[in-house]
């Protein structure tokens, strides 16, 4: 009997900060499978942060560190020239953050995530990547790393050892050689809801993605991003969910194995 | 045989912050047994954190968290009308970053102690003190809670069931009723080197401080505050050091037993 | 004939920042005659600014500055302890900073209230309330500063001569001194729209409060608060001005003569 | 008769911080003729700033906005992926800040100079360099801009009609086309005092510079850039001040005559 098809569902939480609220966590945490907690740097502040590890308890959601840089302004989005030991550095102060709201409210982390820029530059420089896969190997080796898939990040983590969760888009193209279609080019994002399922369902399934240049290229796909912003995101996430199951696909945070 | 009269010397470390140098740390490690690290909050950015961990941990120096009000211009001493949860917020946060930054360093924290205007109004608001010695007990248990000898903060640590160090001044005179003489008093001060170092001895060793009232007042001493800042830090420093251990005391980092 | 009665409202504005929004301008601006702008301490960035100082001006709404404690996730709202010197060098910092952005986008400041704690304090507080007066006086002195009816900062404004805007509010009742039935009172908010609406057509008309303990106080009422939150915010905004404008009540931003 | 040759002396001032200080600014007061003044975002409180313009002006030092990247941990010198939209509002806000201090101090501006990451990016970026061009165009026109020499900076300027100081370093070595010898390359500094100062005599003199590729090239050099810190910063600014004069150098803040 082959094994059950399964996958993650991330998404980005505690994004509020002091008297601003953003996203819409509360009705999102039933459709997701995993958290990705700001820790402040980009956004969440601490009393943010323990609201949010409450609720994703509530949800039986596992809990992500989400370090960003240090740009509030620019929510961590914005590219920054920073060295590898600033990465190293900010990734194991966050991490260490947030894994103490988490003990105080009763869990434990399962996972950590780059936000934003910093997730960008991972995936991409391999300098950037080692550095933040150190920081959790050293601070938490037990995490799930999560990077885009076939990244430097999801590299450099199964280097050291680390589990990682590859991870694919719903609502991005990719090339053939399996990167993402750049956002500048017009066809890089993919509008129509059943066409990004269908892309789900096929990675899940199959492990291949069509490319925009036409042939399949596989792709490893652990844990998929949904994104909590915009009108229909969370019209989305319920029918993503839903498909998925209706489909036989097992919805559970990211476990894969310890790299060899 | 009476047990060794032992006691502690504690500085404020790692107050520096980006390209900002303070204090005299690597001047100042070999004469103390515990060192308070700025956590991000008021000084101490996390690779200042991990430069502190290190050479604290290079000089067998007990590891503390030292958190402190989000007042980075104000250097943490402006009081801040913070509710109950914002401290215990506020004390998890910092006490992880700092966790995660000793872990990376392959060390373990030893204490907590709050800063300036934290520890101020933690030493006489029982809600602040609660807060704070809550988060410590949720994130931490094992660690020693260092507050103001007799303060809101120690009871609070020790209702708890926190092992707590008592900390007293080397520098600075007491009321009868075993507080501080408040700052604004023009005998708040002891400039006498020679006064200072034989305030504690008597302290270390009877237990006892001469109030500015006259009789003598019992005053727990586990641990003595260094001012690692002014113009004579490091030779008083130095001299605190020598007269203590001259006088048969033992300097280690605070291990009270836990409070009945 | 009797001159025209007259008041402004004037509501808090620009306290988006980064990725986050908040409040209602767009709505509320046609129902304002002044607008207090956050100008970055404890909301408001740069381009935040820039966008509100633009919108104000496309419907004639006067430009305020609305200076506030450097306190981002508390939002300005909790109290610090700052000196006058910090009080001063704040104002005059934040009022030059939109001072720039109005002149780069063809206006001109019209006035300054500070924001939240600073507010508060500089109403009680004769020493910051001189301190922020001063800074209006050095940098801007043809402004006109808003503050708390019978403040210490109207006081401190008038004692140098600047014009001043007696602040009076729709939705707080009063004591029999003259003062706000403080918060914590269950008789602090009148919750009813008619009856707020009332109190300021009164303080319009005859400059008279009927306050908590039964007798009338006289309060000089320039310019009335309009409070942008709350979810009848904008339902209250629409018929305050409709009221009062049907009531004969000229709506224009606050033009006191300078105090003699 | 020819124009007595002349050149401004700048340096960056004022980037101290809260508790921490920075730099030597009062010893070299006396040997500089304009002073780039931190405006917050990279370094400079407001405090901070009101007692750098106070000190320069006692010494009749020009004042100058020097506006950073909002960056105080890495003090504003790690590049950031910022938009022209904000570089210009950054470029306002803080141009505005230090302008009404300046104000409030009875002085007035006399130029501004990005700092940092912010000058680098605008010298090779034009859009970076017509935004904060503008910037100063809308808010303070009469201002002079100051950038490094031949750079897309001092292009924006002079399109927009600003008069614009190109800047020379004493300690780094040109290149053919007349651009700085990249800080990587080994060849980038100029160690020796005599050979810096000669360089900027001849650049004086005869507005020529030796390049690392032997050839001379002519280079507009109104102002030059003395660096504050330093083991050697305060001895060097002596020296060339002194020698400077000795040559007949007339030593002025920049006013070069508006771009035609």
């Amino acid at each position: 009997m082959p094994p059950t098809p399964t996958i993650d569902i991330n998404c980005d939480m505690g994004e509020s900060f002091g008297a601003w609220t953003l996203g819409n966590d509360a009705a999102l945490l039933p459709f997701i499978t995993s958290a990705n907690i700001a820790c402040g740097f980009h956004a969440g502040d601490p009393g943010v942060m323990r609201q949010t590890v409450r609720a994703a308890l509530r949800h039986g959601v596992a809990l992500g560190a989400h370090p960003g840089l240090p740009d509030l302004v620019g929510f961590g989005r914005r590219n920054m020239d920073i060295s590898p030991e600033e990465a190293f550095d900010m990734t194991a102060y966050q991490l260490g953050a947030l894994n103490a709201v988490a003990k105080a409210e009763g869990g434990r982390l399962h996972h950590l995530k780059p936000h934003g820029a910093l997730y960008n530059m991972a995936a991409t420089n391999a300098a950037l990547a080692e550095a933040i896969a150190e920081a959790v190997y050293k601070v938490a080796p037990e995490l799930v790393l999560y990077g885009l898939a076939n990244s430097e990040l999801t590299r450099a983590g199964e280097k050291l050892g680390l589990r990682t969760a590859h991870e694919v888009f719903a609502d991005r193209t990719y090339q053939a050689n399996g990167t993402l279609t750049p956002r500048r080019q017009p066809d890089a994002l993919i509008t129509d809801a059943a066409a990004a399922i269908a892309q789900v369902l096929r990675l899940v399934m199959d492990g291949q993605v069509r490319s925009q240049q036409g042939p399949d290229v596989a792709l490893r796909a652990d844990t998929v991003c949904l994104h909590g912003d915009g009108a229909h995101a969370l019209e989305f996430a319920q029918r993503l969910h839903h498909e998925l199951r209706a489909a036989g696909v097992q919805l559970q945070a990211a476990r894969p194995a310890v790299a060899p």
